[in-house]
């Protein structure tokens, strides 16, 4: 019987206590995965102990504001994930770059889609105007990082709105596209908002001098078979019926 | 002294009580006067009533719910009158048709401007999944405006996911238009606008057949010094160096 002696030692993990802030994020995961999944209203903070495995209790003596608190923690934890799907070294074609950032970003809508879908779609219970100040910041710091590739460190306020507009349209359809049982396949989806960015900034450069620019030193990086290219190979015929326009 | 003898018959219009609807839109149309330049939580029922000339007693009488109800009606006035500048005859070009419509769009902007801003930016203190389904409802029904003038009656998930989209770029841009102290001028915002549109449908074509042909059959009807043809005439310098991609 001696292997048996002592069978608690064996299977159970010796027990180590969590610091204050290994609980606080422990808490702040089982909370974001719950609220990646469900309408706010259905998470409580019961379900969020049980998630972590601890005591009511606990998550209250962690989120003394309750569900408000929590939520808008793990709205602070997305958030900092989010903004580093946007992190891209400046290296390569201008439309490659996006794209990886892109799909890093679909990839996160695709795995928060139920709390993504409350969060920007407003009259959840728990907007506030300080959720609404986070969202705003990511807002922000994405319009940064693509005028930093562009790359512009004194943009006018046409290339400022041309890229909080394409950053709008890709929250617009993140929210079609979850609302559709996810059509077209995430790889499609990215595909048609580069052509739409690309788009865009040509749409932009035939009016603002800056943007002209910033396309034309984009264009030369572009390769044949990227984004530019295959996007302007497709346009050709569709527009070739037009020349009573120029 | 005879022609003074009734001065208050002379001066004062003859008493009339107002219909029940007549006081009721009398009230919408102070409230909203209120709500389109401060922010929702400035605005209280003793205002409205001092705007609208009646004691507070009689706004509570016709709005029982006190001012959240009094926001949703006059943001159902709103939103009416929104989705009136969407009726457009469907004659002529259609970027000469979407001009009109976004200019009355943009006007309404112009002159709902705080409270434009305080309903779209979210987070505001009346702001319930009621006031965000009368919202979606005016962008509802632009979309299914465009598509009709399109004309498309059956639009598929890509045409359909460009509409929305630029939908949201517009609001975006009236929003970031506010933002800047209505820079630049409205009409050089819409002109813009159109611009994104052609561009946006031009690279949805090249990926989405019915888009494709729908594109093809406008720029037939579009004339040479209409949005598309102006627009194709200032890419082409732009996008000439980059035959490399083609």
């Amino acid at each position: 019987m001696s292997p048996a002696a002592s069978p608690r030692a064996a299977t159970t993990p010796a027990y180590r206590r969590l610091s204050v802030e290994e609980r606080r994020t422990q808490l702040l995961e089982a909370a974001l995965s719950l609220f990646a999944h469900r309408a706010p209203e259905d998470v409580s903070l019961d379900d969020v102990a049980e998630a972590a495995g601890v005591s009511r209790p606990l998550v209250y003596r962690y989120f003394t504001g309750g569900k408000q608190q929590l939520y808008e923690a793990a709205l602070r934890t997305a958030a900092d994930a989010l903004e580093q799907c946007f992190d891209e070294p400046p290296e390569g074609p201008l439309t490659a770059r996006l794209s990886r950032a892109l799909t890093r970003y679909l990839a996160f809508v695709d795995e928060h889609d139920t709390g993504f879908s409350a969060l920007l779609q407003g009259g959840s219970v728990v907007s506030t105007s300080r959720t609404t100040a986070i969202v705003d910041e990511v807002r922000r710091v994405a319009a940064a990082q693509i005028l930093a590739h562009l790359p512009v460190t004194d943009p006018g306020p046409r290339l400022h709105m041309m890229v909080r507009t394409w950053i709008s349209a890709v929250e617009a359809a993140s929210l079609i596209w979850l609302d559709e049982d996810k059509q077209p396949p995430l790889v499609e989806l990215r595909d048609w908002l580069l052509d739409h960015f690309v788009a865009v900034a040509t749409a932009t450069a035939a009016s603002d001098p800056q943007t002209a620019d910033v396309l034309r030193a984009a264009l030369e990086m572009e390769e044949p078979d990227g984004v530019a290219g295959s996007l302007a190979r497709r346009v050709l015929p569709v527009v070739s019926d037009a020349a009573h326009l120029l």
